[in-house]
């Protein structure tokens, strides 16, 4: 079949606030064949700057836009989705934004090749890399900001474990803003009001830049709270940062990867980070295959790998179908409390079953279906004008 | 002073190709202050993706755009560049192009700075890190495209050993794509055209993807003609294969970095990719600040650095100031052949002088002046609406 449109929609909520709230708004990328079946995937990354990367004019053989790349190609199987990928990143191989923007058209490509095989995207991975294609359920973690306060925490943590999550992370707003006994103080609130059963995990947002010494006693402080994991107390970039701190086999043990806009950061982030956990984003790395790539180099590693989803459940999707089926990587990061928007994205979503696990949708591709009645009132059209021409002009959802 | 402007201006010639030359469009980025006192800086990046970045919605506290960080903000010497490119990189933490984007700011607020303390860049670069503050003289290297053919690359040899070029790097075009025998007639031509004394470089353009046993068969075939490197033989994120390469010693020595979106990625490519010439675009990797950085990385590894430099000579000032003060790094990209709009730009480009080399000028700021009448023609005006908000509306050139 050929690909006969590739299409970028900019959506979002009526107030964007600074909150670190990755849900207020999103992009989501449609691709249709001529065969009548279309594929959907969402980029975690600015809307605008990733759509640009959909329809801007060609600089010189390096920098040639997604749309280009895809429209009139011939896509019938995995094979395909792989020689087109390698011909867009290629073709944008000067666009710095190449691989946040390419996740959302990676993903929908997966969508429409699995509809096509009837499969789940999941088992054309395991056939792909000759691996393992039983899809075994994960532990949803409810990943939510910290209160403002110890106390409003504590309120937030207690009603998650009402809820019935057996696991949150916590993260953002005051930890690291306000001295060390106001972020013990935060963590204990988490813990107490989870309860000593549930699995609690910090995420610090990347608050200590590449100060590896606090981030050494912090993680020695809050390990009387036995935490998973600390996530993000550097920056992305501070991978020496990182390698000094894990070096000296921190108490809690150190998560991040989800600033990974490329395979080889997160490698780098692993090999010279000394990470334990890996947070890669399918909608940011490039999609489903880098991310993949990233499980099987923490396989090698006899590291965690673990999914970074802070949109909707239509990035849930493709972030199970990477990993869901190696039973060991079994935690799971849960939208559990994102905008309007973003619950009302996909007509199903996954829902916590009776055992409090999470499961993959034995359906063909992603599994998922956009509910394009719901979220057209959050549709915010865009129109791109160059010179006189018209570079992107909204198509209709 | 305070910041009351922030615009980025998308330049471009009639006809754009798909050939590997870096001057057929541009982006510019003018700041000015409530003194009057403007300045200018050049990004090497798709102009409307990077241009994105100035006005894109926020879509949280990551996602905020480099206009909102920069204008109404207080700039009265060089600590101020490096506040506010701190917070314009945090803002833009999850906008993968920002470092692409920001890359013209920066320059344009070190243009700014220098001009307001009558200094030219480097002198303050110089201060900054306590480091000698006397310029040096570069030797100009010609940077073409080889010919089609080794006559065409033969007769393009010989025209710039006619123009008093003492070195020249011819890349990209048919290098390593019709076979050993037709790409060491190549060099070979480049050679013979230049003449023995002459220095050839020789850029691959990425072709041999992560193939370093092709790359280390090649070094070897071109040996017989001593160029100086064999640049961007593998992919940018090909870290591991370029260790693979450089750890074998090969007869010709290896240059790459202009793909450099991040200090961390020319480490990366220093550290572990083991390179003996790192490339670093000022107009890509974040402005004059991470390439000083990575100047000074190289300086402390014993390798040499050199500047990328494809765009006009508004991009050289720029390039020049970073390294301008160490006289062992000794060679410059020229940009010789660009487009007319390249060629244009400013009003008084870096002449060749009597004695075959390039000085820095000795004036405020960058020291060049931009020609609005002259590139006035080549403005694409750019119009992005979101919703019913026009988030960005062409300023006059």
């Amino acid at each position: 079949m050929k690909i006969t449109a590739v299409d970028p929609f900019y959506l979002r909520m009526p107030d964007i606030t600074t909150a670190a709230d990755g849900t207020q708004d999103t992009l989501l990328v449609r691709i249709q064949t001529d065969t009548g079946l279309e594929g959907w995937g969402e980029c975690d990354a600015s809307p605008l700057v990733s759509l640009a990367v959909y329809c801007c004019p060609m600089s010189h053989g390096n920098i040639i836009n997604i749309r280009t790349s895809l429209i009139g190609e011939t896509i019938d199987g995995p094979d395909d989705v792989l020689r087109l990928s390698e011909k867009a990143l290629r073709n944008g191989l000067d666009i710095q934004q190449i691989q946040h923007a390419y996740s959302g058209a990676e993903i929908a490509l997966w969508d429409v090749i699995g509809q096509k095989l009837n499969k789940p995207v999941y088992r054309l991975l395991a056939e792909m890399s000759g691996t393992a294609s039983i899809a075994h359920p994960k532990l949803p973690y409810a990943s939510v900001l910290f209160g403002d306060t110890p106390e409003a925490t504590h309120r937030i943590a207690t009603r998650l474990r009402e809820q019935g999550y057996r696991a949150a992370k916590f993260g953002w707003g005051p930890m690291g803003k306000f001295g060390e006994e106001n972020d013990i103080a935060l963590v204990r609130a988490a813990r107490e009001g989870m309860g000593t059963e549930a699995q609690i995990m910090i995420d610090a947002g990347v608050v200590w830049g590449s100060d590896h010494e606090t981030t050494y006693q912090r993680a020695e402080a809050f390990s009387q709270f036995s935490p998973t994991w600390l996530e993000e107390p550097l920056a992305p970039d501070a991978i020496d940062a990182y390698g000094a701190l894990t070096c000296r086999n921190p108490s809690v043990r150190i998560a991040a990867g989800e600033g990974s806009n490329t395979y080889r950061m997160a490698e780098d982030m692993i090999v010279h980070g000394g990470i334990q956990f890996v947070q890669i984003d399918a909608g940011r790395i490039g999609g489903i295959i880098p991310s993949f790539q990233v499980r099987q180099l923490a396989e090698q590693h006899g590291i965690h790998y673990v999914n970074h989803t802070f949109k909707s459940h239509l990035s849930l999707a493709a972030a199970l179908h990477v990993f869901v089926t190696n039973p060991d990587f079994n935690l799971l990061e849960y939208p559990a409390a994102g905008s309007e928007l973003s619950q009302r994205l996909i007509t199903e979503p996954f829902p916590v079953e009776s055992d409090g696990l999470v499961r993959v949708k034995e359906l063909p591709g992603l599994g998922v279906r956009i509910d394009t009645e719901a979220i057209r009132p959050y549709l915010a059209p865009v129109r791109i004008e160059v010179g006189t021409d018209a570079v992107f002009e909204q198509s209709s959802l």
